[in-house]
């Protein structure tokens, strides 16, 4: 088939394959469509074909042959938050496991512009959507024609992956009353309410606290929309802890390592070093835990195992969306990931 | 025209439009692919007609009839850097200003993926492609049959938008001389060959150190492929300064707020607050560079201007092959964006 090599190339077509083979143009189409309809040897003779034939695929034209495009939507509600950036990051580098590729889009909390972005998505005929963002609720998500796969948002009515919140508030709480501190301090943002995973944080918290009889207060920042208004809030938070608590062992633990490192600078800012009487633990394990002035603990939650989990769960339903008779969920899946305590030199001083 | 409206839809065609309207197929299909082919008014009616029938878009017909996919794809090498993130952050965001939907591929310096990864992405019609990887050269870049614009790598036979390098270690330089600094030393990594942008950081820097006659010193490290990799190379370099320049006011450049700020630790640990004889400025403008204990003066990239322009400077290309006549680049446009000192308190200290 040199002819096909020879100068500029002339595209390969169904019927070009379906010539050089013997079978029927329905018959390659079925190969690429479903395979497994076909005998093995059937297959090969095929797929030898198509390399004798050096035949490119054209994927717009097997899009509007089976409909799917390999594209998967993901909605990130910022990168202010290094959570964010970095489970990016670990989604993006599922390429070499699925060989999906990411259209990714910024939400901003704009719920227009998202909405308009996901109808956009779908008249391409993208195959799943990964939501982190928390503009739409669930129910509004899970009506998409598409399977959609949240991670640490509100998830009633879609499958998800989160960590075990519950279960980090409890290691950091833990972690703070084995250091015997005489106030322990949860800072969290205003906007986590109870549908929201993070929400367990609070509660992880507040039942070891309860259970050890400790001493523990529970403040609320807003989330601000910027690192100086985070900053902003934080500071006044720590000129009223290291006021109202002078004297007293302080373990805090701060929902985000982001925030924890805001705090954590204000010390040292302060007081040239961590002092003694304070403790401290984030959550996350995000890049700036790593890269703070002095390493944070943290409540690590897995995030590459989380965003392959994600990747996951979302390439099984868009398989079996394949077939021939495709069985979707019945009920979400949720798959809920442990957190592993990170510590660093926040809790264990080498001092 | 009800019908198309109650219970389940049926697709509106373009024949369905063509009867509504009274205008041929042809005049419904110039109507989507040059719509300035057809006066005002016809425009107008046909865009009615497309309200009253609830026309739905179906893209892939679409990118079947005219080719386009309003996809950009965007290939970034890691996001250890949060210049990295930070450029991506921004360029996302001009989907509310362009309307062009981003494909994210990490690179990782895979050349094989890499290509992989970009013929997939032709294979899918992509309209442009925004390149700030280092793996693959201009000149292989530069024989893809789409528009390519490079962010702040070797872009000979491309088109680029880059910070003016040179500009920025000539201010950075100034501002260390300035301080009356005893040595001026500049940090950056290995592999920044004079192909590269980034080494104008390097010519800015010797050409003010040679014509003020100062004392100064560049320094190489290793760019390493993981923060903790970063940290270990910088540890070297910050007890070798500390120890050899010990009385002496050192002003130090350090290419890369990353790396700054991974120098600064290692001061305010060691001394617990930024000592007299220290000056750093960094290099980006970076979130890091604010979100420091101690916040860095720094070279200031405009990442919003510059992925603005990438954006735009791709759009103009693209929307120039969608004429009936395109007209290509005879030669790569590579654009200069004036970089902007921005002082904090590594080089302005409050005490």
């Amino acid at each position: 088939m040199g002819s096909a090599n020879n100068g500029k190339k002339k595209k390969v077509t169904f019927d070009d394959i379906a010539k050089y083979t013997g079978f029927s143009k329905t018959t390659i189409s079925r190969y690429f469509n479903f395979p497994d309809s076909l005998t093995l040897d059937n297959q090969e003779i095929i797929s030898n074909a198509l390399i004798d034939l050096d035949y490119k695929e054209n994927k717009v034209a097997r899009i509007l042959a089976n409909g799917k495009t390999e594209f998967i939507g993901v909605i990130i509600p910022n990168m202010l938050n290094h959570y964010y950036s970095e489970m990016l990051n670990r989604i993006l580098q599922t390429y070499g496991d699925f060989g999906y590729k990411f259209l990714v889009f910024l939400g901003n909390e704009q719920e227009e512009t998202e909405r308009k972005y996901i109808q956009e998505l779908l008249a391409y005929n993208i195959e799943g959507l990964i939501v982190m963002s928390f503009t739409l609720s669930s129910e509004e998500l899970a009506k998409l024609p598409i399977p959609v796969v949240t991670i640490e948002r509100e998830d009633r009515y879609v499958s998800s992956v989160n960590t075990d919140n519950y279960m980090g508030g409890v290691q950091a709480a833990s972690l703070l009353a084995r250091h015997n501190c005489d106030i322990l301090v949860h800072i969290n943002t205003a906007d986590t309410t109870p549908e929201r995973p993070a929400y367990g944080r609070i509660r992880g918290f507040l039942d070891i606290c309860e259970e050890k009889k400790l001493n523990h207060r529970l403040i609320y920042v807003e989330r601000g929309d910027s690192f100086e208004e985070m900053q902003e809030s934080l500071g006044e938070v720590f000129r009223e802890l290291d006021t109202s608590y002078s004297g007293m062992k302080k373990g805090i633990f701060v929902s985000g390592d982001t925030r924890a490192n805001i705090l954590l600078n204000f010390l040292i800012r302060k007081y040239g070093s961590l002092p003694e009487d304070y403790r401290i633990v984030g959550f996350d394990d995000s890049p700036i835990s790593r890269e703070a002035v002095i390493p944070i603990s943290t409540v690590g939650q897995q995030i590459d195992r989380m965003a392959y989990e994600a990747v996951s769960l979302l390439v099984e339903q868009m398989d079996e969306r394949r077939k021939r008779k495709p069985v979707p969920l019945q009920e979400p899946v949720h798959r809920v990931i442990t957190p592993i305590l990170i510590r660093r030199e926040t809790t264990e001083q080498k001092n």
